[in-house]
């Protein structure tokens, strides 16, 4: 009888454990819950899949994600925002996360990944250019390196660093702080966190 | 500005934080994943869940998922399944998982969940009455309740048990054992499971 699960909702499983970080047993709990909903629910979620490319794209100056019919984020054209201040991320759910904070009032740049050989990204695929134009035209004064706190978002962040260099731009560049997270005691904390935290440590 | 991702891609998270175990974050990651992947493969997933309920249907007898064609499972037409002896299982999942372990050769019926008080089931929401007219009509033997070790999952087999019995049927009715997983340390098992593999312990 091939496939223990009938044929659509096999296929639909294995569509699903395409997604980061979904396995086949959460596939199948999601599908069958998608089947156990009903039919307008199932198809209300396939037209918010089905529509997604249509509606979103990337703002052309920040490469935020923006609604189609926008021409550039608001993050960019919103007066209260300071052009001269970017903060450089790589993926576009962090800037949502930096906006969440609420206390940013710049804007942004989204290098669209990191430099990472094992994946195949170098730094040409990332939008580093773009950032070295905007430095440019914008008269940008200050660039905040906000990478995660990864090997990889390290060197990604050493490398824009020397490209503006570089090309001669003077921007103030700095790197998001390190150290202890709120709400993480101190004896779980990793060693590198610890080093961090201790190599950054104020002055009361 | 309102909501800070594109109107598009907050209803997709909107839509995706419905599924079981997702929140706000991982429903972001799932939609922003699914905007990166490529249209044709979005448009792949959308239709996967828009036909989704036209593909799968419930079995009659005994309502496991099956193709919408069929008539009946093949877990229950094949002439190599025992059809006198029925596992009794919570969802149509649990016949999978139950199957993959490939030690049993009987058929199954799906009750179509537990009896929960809390979240307003009753025992007339199961398919109690379908069990008791098939252990009837197929003469059935063997009862095996494999519902899940949960407060819940213990109360439907009682109460099916009970059911089973008032009708003045008398299968053999059995309860999957309880006792230590395999690959779980002692120290690390909870204390109700070491209490069932006490009580269950096999002399030597």
């Amino acid at each position: 009888m091939g496939s223990l699960l009938p044929k659509a909702l096999q296929s639909l499983v294995d569509e699903l454990a395409g997604l980061p970080g979904v396995g086949p047993r959460t596939a199948e709990r999601y599908a069958y819950f998608i089947f156990k909903s009903r039919p307008d629910v199932a198809r209300r979620l396939a037209d918010s899949i089905g529509t997604l490319h249509d509606g979103v794209k990337l703002c052309p100056k920040t490469f935020a994600l923006i609604d189609s019919h926008q021409a550039v984020s608001e993050l960019y054209s919103d007066s209260n925002r300071d052009k001269k201040v970017i903060a450089v991320v790589e993926d576009p759910l962090d800037v949502i996360a930096i906006e969440k904070a609420k206390q940013f009032s710049g804007t942004y740049h989204v290098l669209g990944g990191v430099i990472s050989p094992i994946d195949g990204v170098g730094p040409e695929q990332l939008r580093i250019n773009e950032l070295l134009r905007r430095i440019e035209e914008d008269d940008v004064q200050e660039i905040i390196l906000a990478t995660n706190a990864s090997v990889e978002g390290e060197t990604t962040s050493l490398y824009v660093q020397q490209q503006i260099n570089e090309v001669g731009l003077t921007p103030t560049i700095s790197r998001l702080a390190r150290g202890l997270p709120v709400g993480v005691d101190l004896e779980y904390a990793d060693h590198i966190t610890l080093k961090h935290a201790l190599e950054g440590r104020k002055t009361l």
